[in-house]
């Protein structure tokens, strides 16, 4: 072994036909028959792609890690156990018939990294490890793992979950995990030194402005609300046309004005309506209540509330136009997150080193780069997604790209060592 | 026993306290703790509402029948076995947490008419059916019954129901029906003389108008149609927000704007969306698809196919404005129905010899006497409904209107038996 600062590492590379083979095999994990990849957070399948990565972790020689969210690592250590740990991570875990790309390159990047660091024989300042978060995609609760471990889930017992407390907890017992030691998991920040995350963009700007690498400025901080209209049942036939007070219509101009009132203000923020449930919902019963779920997204905080109130605004004058009463409550807020400048230039280095094009840019997706960079020095690359096509089969990156994308990190990595 | 020839029956009247005592027993069938009534058609409650009429039925020495659509009936038999029979029905049946009027009304004034012409001593030139049909109110099937008995029901097995074809059958079965056996409910048209039926009006114009009866003129059509909106699943935050195709923002334009359309076209048209359903129906995903179901109604039925095809050609428009696909089926289709004017005058000359004040009226809401129609001579009263409320557990109508509207139908059942 020789330390970092004996060696010039400017020429590492990255084995990208072993990380491909890698590839191959996660992919056969969770596919779906004729479609895509299916492996919601502490499934079956999910299992088996965890244990296909331990099994990896320990045929290369690290230490096999988990916690108390079900987070599990390979960690390469230094020879100074007292020593900081630097994290690269994204998650094995996919929405339910999702792509091959999405989280699954960011995890196989850094464990391929560490084996060619470990293969050139360098020893580094730090632990190095690479981790698999649990539920990123929210199967149960968005970023779940990355949130243990920032100490950023919420205080109360982990019980308002998609999909109902027990089936939580059977799940995570799957998982060999007890739902009132999730919080456990939370890592002391003194101990971190930085973490890093590749993903796919997801969106289409790099394919469209044609460039290899986007160095993610900062992610988009999230507030997800309920609005419940509330109106009155009646028969549809019987009841007096001009009196009548339906949820349903009130959801629906709301829906309509608010991507009208956010394309007017065309100030980056980003929404969507993706759930609207009628209730009772009978063709022959006039809605009596009409409850949507509205996502809001910005990369400023204040925006983001700013556009959030003006919403719940817009839906009670949606309501009254239709007499109906109307609540609202944020079910979820994911705070903004601007990456850290330090890890911006190292990144952008390694990119003008390596002699890729790029280009810096914001994410509308949340990451669990998103919860770690308000625990430790977080910064974060894109490699582009061909079709802007993502959370579904067709979704696909160039594997080159892919390569480019591992090989950066590799580098910034190998720089912050040498930097140390 | 006399003949109804050799008497005068103009002052014979129904047993109002008698009628009062069935319907506060009734009203304990499928009571809902703190809440209305639950007897979904063939559901226990339902079960023991019939039992409940059959011994009602032999108590007053008539004879029980039943058939292969479930229907039950008490019959008051003539002496000659080869008369036709006259019917009085309604339905015993509730929508989940419904109220105590909305068809029980009905069936018991049916009841209470035969008993007092027993009674009186009365012989009359027809038998007289009293009969409960199945599932007015389209737990599986709207007018199951009434459809049955006037051959209207689809002519494929009954497999496209509510709640599945499964469900359906074990509910048949706790009736003692068999599915393939149910269209052998049909009776022969030349065996039958005519239908009368009384209801609630479940709207307000009664009671605004303040009249004790409403003579029905015609029952509106009704055209259910499902109209589905396809766009393209994607990731909220980073699909491109001037290239998105969102499923739920095409069918909530169509919301407002089809209301907007059957208002300005002030015919007398009646819509109800009643039913939105959005796929996947996630926070952060962009639905793909959306599926409405869009109830219209009008006394015309011509008028009424108009304003379906306007609006299927609406919902094209507005689907075009997000760049979706739309697909349309008419899932449902009741025809308009005319009364018959020969028992509307007669039932008119009852009202006025009991000294009621009345109205002529359309029926917005579709009743047993719509399919009943179609098959034999046809006419409807309604009784006014305190605060237009229906299908739900505030139903509540006065009961000397109740009585009023029992003696307009024995009176008229008399004037025809007079005049046969």
């Amino acid at each position: 072994m020789v330390s970092i600062k004996a060696v010039d590492t400017t020429q590492l590379r990255v084995d990208g036909e072993r990380m491909l083979a890698d590839f191959s095999a996660l992919a056969q994990i969770g596919l779906v028959e004729g479609g895509g990849i299916s492996r919601p957070a502490l499934s079956l399948a999910d299992m088996e792609a965890r244990a296909w990565f331990a099994d990896r972790i320990e045929e290369a020689g690290f230490y096999v890690q988990d916690d108390d969210a079900g987070n599990l690592s390979g960690v390469m250590f230094t020879k100074d156990r007292d020593a900081k740990t630097f994290i690269i991570g994204s998650h094995l875990d996919t929405v339910p018939n999702g792509g091959r790309y999405d989280g699954t390159i960011g995890v196989l990047a850094g464990l391929e990294i560490a084996r060619t660091i470990k293969d050139a024989g360098i020893e580094l300042p730090f632990h190095l490890e690479v981790m698999n978060f649990t539920d990123e995609e929210g199967t149960w609760l968005s970023l779940l793992g990355s949130r243990g471990v920032s100490a950023q889930l919420p205080l109360t017992r982990l019980t308002d979950v998609q999909g109902g407390e027990g089936a939580f907890r059977a799940a995570l017992t799957r998982a060999g995990i007890e739902l009132d030691r999730v919080h456990q998991a939370r890592r002391n920040p003194e101990t971190v030194c930085g973490y890093l995350e590749m993903h796919i963009e997801q969106g289409g700007t790099l394919e469209r402005e044609q460039r290899q690498i986007g160095v993610v400025s900062s992610i988009v901080g999230r507030v997800t609300t309920q609005i419940t209209f509330r109106g009155q049942r009646g028969h549809s036939g019987t009841t007096d046309p001009t009196n009548r007070q339906d949820a349903l219509q009130g959801a629906a101009l709301f829906v309509t004005r608010a991507h009208q009132l956010v394309q007017d203000r065309n100030d980056g923020t980003v929404i969507n309506c993706g759930q609207l449930e009628v209730h009772p919902g009978a063709f022959n019963v006039i809605p009596e209540r009409a409850t949507l779920l509205v996502e809001c997204r910005h990369t400023d905080g204040k925006q983001l509330q700013d556009v959030d109130r003006e919403l719940v605004k817009l839906a009670k004058v949606c309501g009254d136009t239709y007499s109906l009463q109307v609540e609202s409550k944020q079910v979820e807020v994911m705070q903004a997150a601007k990456m850290h400048p330090r890890l911006i230039a190292l990144l952008e280095e390694s990119v003008q080193g390596l002699g890729l094009s790029y280009m810096s840019m914001p994410s509308y997706a949340g990451h669990d780069a998103q919860p770690m960079s308000r625990f430790t020095d977080t910064a974060m690359i894109f490699v582009p997604s061909i079709g802007a096509t993502s959370h579904n089969p067709n979704e696909y990156s160039h594997w080159p790209d892919v390569v480019n994308g591992a090989n950066v990190l590799l580098q910034t990595v190998l720089k912050i060592a040498a930097r140390a």
